[in-house]
């Protein structure tokens, strides 16, 4: 499946990259001569094109005059996530439920990649996938970062319970502070919606919830913001600075 | 100055705020009985108007059928920010030189709404200012968190170095590890922007610098991420758990 993608970053990081890079699409002004560069060693076909085929193209996105046409995006199965985990290391999986916000979808792959999460599950219903803008924003780390999509998000962590994983749980109530747990097992964080939090069957497959501390006005913090600040302290709990 | 806000959340959070509201706008399917109580309480006066004129006064911004007409955001000057700190309170100012996205400056004012920020800096020029769109990410936060807006970053930086202030830098180059830092002490902390990180001159008034463990491949989180782990980060160093 063939799909576009833009902004100067998703693109200089695609042609890194392990998916093909079709053909690339930069502004007749783009003097870019380092994806130019790069895209010629990998004889890769440029076409030079006006400002308007490339709003119309990426619907008004923010293309920074370059837009690629690439190799889409794969799903992994979970059992091709857990079986790519290296036997010695703790597995960190994260699960998002019914995350909306292809903003918040980018930036969250984006520090998955900084900090070894093994892999990220999706429901198939209500979820926001794999789109150009979430490749935009992950500004590449959507070609590192494992995205499974299953239809059944409760049942899928019943079978990673008896694989061995611990439900850690992000929600409001009936929740311990963050930092009192120890992250030290394999683990998968279940992360809520933008509006609703974590669904009710879910959540009742959570072995642990956790909370942020919050002392001011507003109830909750943005998912993408939320989801980073339990995945640090699960990366600081297991690489303790010396 | 009167603005105009739209979107459930940062509606009825206005309602319940400081600032004046003038007139609600909801669209005619709408039965938010919550907010249509409370303006009335408030005897506020409510329009019942079609999705097109939302559509158009929100420019297709996600309205949810909710909109009203408010007092603008004001800015307060780095003494009223500082004045208003308790004196049983550490002090933490937060400075963005050059941030651009008004989702990061809403996701950020949450957080700091969250934590305990007494008020955030950023600069008169190529930065986000306060708009209905960070108002309305922000859900609230921008009626509690206090803004100031100056013309010289670094200028700044010498005074509130001359108040006692120490300033820490999140920056990837020749910095140390963020949980490597006492934070107990007055801090504004210095969060670059989106594509270039600090600036030369800012960056040459941070006493310290402290980066992010990151061991993937993308060179750098999203802004309002990064900012929010430095932040919890210096809230859990003044308030650790027992």
């Amino acid at each position: 499946m063939k799909q576009y993608i833009y902004g100067k970053n998703t693109v200089m990081e695609s042609l890194k990259g392990q998916k093909q890079v079709y053909e690339i699409y930069i502004l007749k002004s783009n003097n870019d001569q380092k994806i130019i560069k790069y895209a010629n060693s990998k004889k890769i076909p440029i076409h030079y094109v006006d400002k308007k085929y490339l709003d119309k193209k990426t619907n008004n996105g923010v293309h920074q005059g370059i837009m690629a046409c690439v190799e889409g995006y794969d799903y992994f199965s979970i059992d091709e996530i857990i079986n790519s985990i290296p036997d010695d290391k703790q597995p960190l999986l994260l699960m998002l439920d019914g995350l909306e916000d292809p903003h918040n979808l980018g930036a969250i792959l984006r520090t998955c990649d900084a900090i070894e999460v093994d892999g990220v599950i999706i429901g198939k219903n209500r979820s926001v996938g794999l789109t150009p803008t979430v490749a935009k924003v992950s500004t590449g780390a959507i070609d590192y970062v494992k995205v499974a999509q299953v239809t059944n998000l409760s049942r899928t962590l019943e079978e990673l319970k008896k694989k061995g994983y611990w439900i850690v749980g992000c929600d409001l109530h009936e929740s311990q502070d963050y930092r009192m747990i120890d992250y030290n097992m394999p683990l998968c964080i279940v992360i809520g919606s933008e509006g609703f939090g974590i669904s009710r069957l879910v959540k009742s497959k959570c072995d642990i919830n956790v909370v942020l501390p919050m002392t001011g006005h507003v109830t909750s913090l943005n998912a993408s913001v939320a989801t980073a600040i339990i995945l640090y302290q699960v990366y600081n709990s297991r690489h303790p600075i010396s």
